[in-house]
């Protein structure tokens, strides 16, 4: 039997486990922050017609441009943000984690370094690390919020090649003001990645990043399909930037990258919008609903923009987490000592957690 | 208007233009090696059911390890091979193009090095450097052969990280004996890749390098759904080595990079099996018709196990690449001085090609 230690793999991934929530069997699994409405039965028929239609021409390659997706994209962009976005300045990959790894491989890589404010997305790290680039965790406050003056000052400090902001924050939940972007813009000679992987979930005013990308070329916001559209199993990630940041992306990108179908089925459900989106609010509601009950289990949360809530705070955070799957409840231990994350899911999922929670507080005491 | 050289990419990236064929129109597009043949009707039925019955679940993430898939590509290996090969060695991506790049994450990067017999497929250099992984080119002889003792030779005194041998070679065409692969598996400490993308076209009694997989935990077998099973469009590629390398590759791949379209519609080709690779005897028959074709229009190619075809010598590849194009028939340029790649096609684009090819070498003239 061959270990990894026989194998010549690079020095940095010896005694690494691979990432992922743990995929266990629970009634109710609000771990991933997926979207738990089903898809509209009319998008449902049209994605029958659209996948047989693509399937006729599965034996060619598919567009390796992408073309028609990405113009549906920075139409959807442009219809939901006001700003102009034209098909030059969008990019699409299997998920955004491959548009992040792209982005890596093209401003990051080895002998350059990236810094992200951690707590955020675990993959940015990660991706980092797969691309060879080093990684830096920038400060946030004890609230996990940013102070931009601290920011500014470790990116000028710091010069990485790529700074992440994820706004809405994973696993946090909250928004980050655009005027911290621009001042951070403002401070680093890298990109900027600005992942905005949650955003239709943001509290009303909450504004996209996409209003700043006039003027500043380094400046790059990522997208997914995979939460607010409700299509975490297309794999369908983006982004929007200079059209010279796209340019640049089509030199790393793998030929071909974007399979038929995935084209597809992404622009069927573009052509839904409307319709997927309709969730959002119910989620958003579920999310609100959650953060209203915790005070009468003392328990708290973080400001959520997201369709997700990180709330505690426990004395044994993995130990409440197991107590919530012992009753059907999976929610994600982030690894943030005394927090554990929960998705919004439907109302039914929503009352099953709270049920949950609350005989779990009763059991083993929540606030310490 | 920004440019390129503007943004703070990778210095190496400067100066480089995007990977790819020309997608030009053409009444015969023969440059990418696609398989012509629709797909069986009985197989495109299926394909709708087996998608819309994914599609109902899209709001959720796919099998992050694709279990259910990589068994049956393991079952496919093992009737196919005569080896057992099982589920645990069995890895698959986006394409081989993306399981290449996963082996170079893990065994290549900074400060490594791969290595592969040029010409070959010119991906590889090309996703070396996207992972940061020095190249250097292996020897080949002048009739494209690798010649045992002195690629040993080279292996030895380059001592890469990763090799390639990619067998039947593309845009060659031949395959590599199984002998000279046991040779440089003895002779490298690295991981040695043998893509096999065009194996299932080999001449009869050609064996694949899966039968040398016992015993051998740097050997990896990369295959693809893109050419003989004809479904460029899906972005299948796969791998067969020891359980540990796939292991390993669990490290650096992305999370849910295979979506579940592409899992469900991979796993219903596979149930196909037969009625796709049905088309490989069509299409072997129309690249030996080329081959023997040649030399009556005083012509010559190199010997193909793959669905494609070299030919020359001509005395300006380029002009013959323009004039055969001119006559509505694509062919592929890939900048090997005097020779050009034909795929093979259906029994009328093999008509019509070689009809133009006449009419060019009677106006240009051939051989030189």
């Amino acid at each position: 039997m061959t270990s990894l230690e026989d194998l010549p793999l690079r020095p940095e991934l010896r005694g690494r486990t691979p990432y992922g929530a743990p995929q266990l069997p629970a009634r109710h699994r609000l771990n991933t922050n997926e979207n738990p409405h089903p898809l509209p039965a009319e998008l449902l028929a049209d994605l029958g017609e659209a996948l047989g239609r693509a399937a006729l021409e599965l034996n060619r390659y598919p567009d390796r441009d992408a073309v028609e997706l990405r113009t549906d994209l920075a139409a959807y962009l442009t219809r939901s943000s006001g700003e102009e976005v034209r098909v030059a300045q969008v990019w699409a990959a299997n998920g955004s984690n491959e548009v992040l790894q792209q982005i890596l491989q093209a401003f990051g890589g080895a002998g350059r370094t990236a810094l992200g404010f951690t707590p955020s997305y675990s993959m940015h790290p990660i991706i980092s690390a797969g691309t060879g680039t080093a990684w830096v965790d920038g400060h946030r406050a004890a609230d996990f919020t940013i102070d931009p003056s601290a920011a500014v000052a470790q990116v000028r400090e710091v010069a990485p090649d790529v700074v992440f902001v994820t706004s809405p924050n994973n696993p946090t939940g909250t928004a980050v003001a655009l005027d911290t972007i621009e001042q951070l813009y403002a401070a680093t000679t890298g990109v900027l990645v600005v992942d905005e992987a949650y955003t239709e979930f943001a509290r009303t005013g909450t504004r996209s990043a996409l209003t700043l990308l006039p003027g500043r070329p380094r400046l790059i916001v990522s997208r997914t399909m995979s939460k607010a559209f409700g299509m975490a199993g297309l794999r369908l990630g983006y982004l929007a930037a200079d059209a010279a940041v796209v340019d640049t992306l089509q030199l790393v990108r793998l030929p071909y990258h974007l399979s038929s179908l995935t084209q597809a089925a992404a622009r069927t459900a573009l052509a839904h919008t409307d319709a997927l989106l309709a969730t959002v609010d119910a989620v958003k509601a579920q999310r609100d609903r959650i953060v209203a009950a915790l005070p009468a289990m003392r328990l708290t949360s973080v400001p959520s923009d997201a369709n997700f809530v990180l709330f505690g705070h426990f004395a044994d955070a993995p130990a409440a987490w197991q107590a919530l799957l012992d009753r059907g409840v999976l929610v994600r231990d982030v690894g943030l000592p005394g927090w554990l994350r929960v998705t919004a899911g439907t109302e039914q999922e929503t009352a099953a957690f709270l049920t949950a929670l609350a005989a779990v507080v009763a059991e083993h005491g929540g606030r310490t």
